[in-house]
C-alpha cells in the first residue's frame, strides 16, 4: 500500500456541465489512471443535504453524476467510486471526531462566517439565522471523509484549503489524545492551472449563476445553448478577439492545439458569430456524442449504476470497517472479549 | 405495536452506585416488566466520549453498567438492551437531523450555556474555550437516540427536559420538510418522587462529588464505606433524628416499611452510630449478596455480556435499519432501482 491516496468528493446537488467536465471530471479521471495513485471518488450525498432539501433533486443529481463519471470512462476497477451514504462508518467517525474537535475551530470556518456576515448585512438580529448544525459542522464530516481513508492528497479549490487544515488539526488531535498514529495528515493540492470555463453569460459557468451548458443534453438542446453564448455585436468580416471570447474559450478547452490555432485565425479573419457558433457546436457534439450515448444508456439502467456503486462501497468498507473497529477500540468502545 | 415505547440511555463513564440503583436502575427494571411497555435501555457510549477521553474508564464503565443491569434482573427478552455504538444508524440519523436542526437551538442548550458561563466567570477571552463540537451538538445525537425508535416517553431529570423539547422540535422539522409523519413526538417523563440518595458526605450521591458507595464492592469494602457515612457527634443513648440522617435514608431506600419503622424507633431510643452502621451494612449486604454474586460472575464472563448486547443490537437494528432506509429515501438518498 505505497500508493498515494487521492480523495475527491462530488456534492450531489447539480447536473454536471461543461465547466465541471473541464475543471474537475476530466483531470480527475486522467489522474486516476496513474499507477502510483489510489483514487477515491465519492458522491458526497450527506453533504448535499446541507444545501438541498429537495429529495428529487438530490436523487437525480446522484444518478446524473454517477452516470456522467462512468460514461466519461472512469475505471472503477482502479478508482474506488462510492456513495458517501453507503458508508455508515463515515457518520460514526464524524461523531468521534466531533468529540475531539474544538467548537472554536468551526466558529472560524469561512462558510459559516460568510453566512453570519450575510445575516449581519441583512440586519438580522440573529447572526445564526437560517444556519443549520449541518452547515456549521460540515468541516467535521469532511474531516471524516478524508481521515477515514487516510488520504494523502485532496485536490481542492483555494476556498477549500481551510477544510483540509481543519482535517489535519482534528486528526492530529485524535492521534494525540488516543496515543497512536491513527490518521495521516492530508495535504491540500491546489492546481491554479485548472481551467475555469465561462458560462452562457460570460461569467464563470456555475449552477448558481444559471448559465451552464449541461454535458449531456440532446444534440438539439446543445446547439440551442451554444447559440445562446453571449458574444459581442461585431459583424461578419470584422476581426474578433478570441482571448476575451467565451465561445472561443469553450472551444479551446475541448479542441486540439491545431484546431484551436485554426479557429484563432478565423477570428482574425472576421468569422461571423453564427458560423463560429455552428463550428463550436459541431466540435462539442462530435466530442460528446459517444459518452452521451453511454450516459443515456446508463441513465436508463440505474440498476447497473447501483451495482457499480455497491462494488465501490464494498471496497471502501473493506478499509473503513476494520479501521473503525481499531478507532472504537482506541476510544474505549471495543467489544467485550 | 401498540405498546408505549420508553427509552433510557445510561452514560458509560462511571461505576454504578447505590444512588443509581435507587434513583434509576430499580425503577427502570420494574417499569420494563409492564406488559404495556416496550423498553429500550442503552449504554450511551457515544455520549461518554464527550466527557471522558480515558478509553480504559469508558470500556470498564460499559462493562460494569451492563453487568449491573443484568445482575439486577433486567429481562432482555422483554426490554431491548443495547450499546449505542453498535447501532450505526444512530450517527447516520444524527447527521440527517443536523441538516434540519437550527444552530440557534444548540446555542440555547443549558449544558452549552453553562460551559460558556464558566469560561466567562474564569475570565477567558474565548467563551468557547474547551468546548468541543461533541458537547455543543450532543442534543442532536440525543434526538437521534430517541427518534430512531420513535420513543413515546423518555424518563428524565428536570435538567433534561430541554433535550426532549429539542428532539420534538428537530423531529417535527424533519417531518415538515420531508412531508411525512416519520417521527413521533417524544414526551419527557419527570418523576419528582424519584429518590435521590445522599452520599458518604451527606451531599447527593454522585461520581462528581466522589462520595459514592458502589453497588457491587466486596463485603469488606461495603462495610468500610458504610462506616464512613457522615453522622453527627451524638453519643449512644441520645435520641437521633432519622429524617436528617444519610445513614437512615440509605437504609430506608432498601428496607421494608416495617424494618424502616423499626430503625426509626431505635433512633428515637438513642441507638449508637456504630450499631446503627452495622445494622445498615448487614441489611444492604443481605440485599446485595445475590446480585453481587451474579455481577461478579458476569464480570468474569465478558463474552456472555457481549452476546447479550449483540442480541439487543440485533433487535434494535431490526427496527433502525429499515427505518433509516425509509428516511434516506425521503431525503433523496435512496438506492437506484
Amino acid at each position: 500500500m505505497n500508493k498515494t491516496r487521492v480523495l475527491t468528493g462530488i456534492t450531489t446537488t447539480g447536473t454536471p456541465h461543461l465547466g465541471n467536465y473541464v475543471g474537475a471530471i476530466k483531470p480527475a479521471i486522467a489522474a486516476s489512471q496513474d499507477p502510483n495513485v489510489q483514487s477515491f471518488y465519492f458522491l458526497a450525498d450527506l453533504h448535499a443535504l446541507i444545501k438541498c432539501q429537495d429529495p428529487k433533486r438530490v436523487q437525480e443529481s446522484r444518478l446524473e453524476i454517477a452516470a456522467t463519471w462512468l460514461a466519461l470512462g472512469l475505471d472503477t476497477d482502479n478508482a474506488i467510486f462510492y456513495r458517501q451514504s453507503d458508508i455508515p462508518e463515515i457518520p460514526e467517525l464524524t461523531w468521534m471526531l466531533s468529540c475531539v474537535c474544538a467548537k472554536g475551530l468551526m466558529n472560524r470556518a469561512h462558510a459559516y462566517k460568510a453566512a453570519v456576515a450575510d445575516n449581519e448585512t441583512a440586519g438580522s438580529p440573529d447572526p445564526d439565522k437560517g444556519i443549520t448544525m449541518g452547515l456549521f459542522g460540515y468541516p467535521v464530516l469532511m474531516a471524516a471523509d478524508i481521515l477515514m481513508f487516510n488520504a494523502h492528497k485532496v485536490p481542492v479549490g483555494r476556498d477549500q484549503i481551510q477544510h483540509i487544515e481543519m482535517a489535519r488539526d482534528i486528526g492530529g488531535r485524535f492521534n494525540h489524545l488516543y496515543k497512536g498514529q491513527f490518521f495521516t495528515q492530508p495535504e491540500a493540492v491546489v492546481d491554479d492551472k485548472v481551467e475555469v470555463l465561462n458560462g452562457l453569460d460570460g461569467r464563470k459557468m456555475s449552477k448558481s449563476y444559471n448559465n451552464t451548458i449541461p454535458l449531456f443534453v440532446s444534440e438539439k438542446k446543445l446547439q440551442k445553448l451554444v447559440r445562446k453564448i453571449k458574444t459581442n455585436s461585431l459583424e461578419p468580416g470584422e476581426p474578433k478577439d478570441p482571448d476575451t471570447c467565451t465561445l472561443f474559450q469553450i472551444y479551446s478547452a475541448f479542441a486540439s492545439a491545431e484546431d484551436t490555432a485554426d479557429l484563432r485565425r478565423e477570428y482574425e479573419n472576421g468569422i461571423g458569430w453564427g458560423v463560429a457558433k455552428d463550428r463550436v457546436f459541431e466540435y462539442l457534439n462530435a466530442h460528446l456524442r459517444e459518452p452521451r450515448e453511454r450516459y443515456q444508456a446508463l441513465m436508463e439502467d440505474p440498476g447497473h449504476i447501483e451495482q457499480v456503486l455497491a462494488k465501490g462501497a464494498e471496497r471502501a468498507r473493506a478499509e473503513a470497517a476494520p479501521f473503525m473497529d481499531r478507532l472504537r477500540e482506541a476510544a474505549g468502545l471495543g467489544r467485550f472479549v
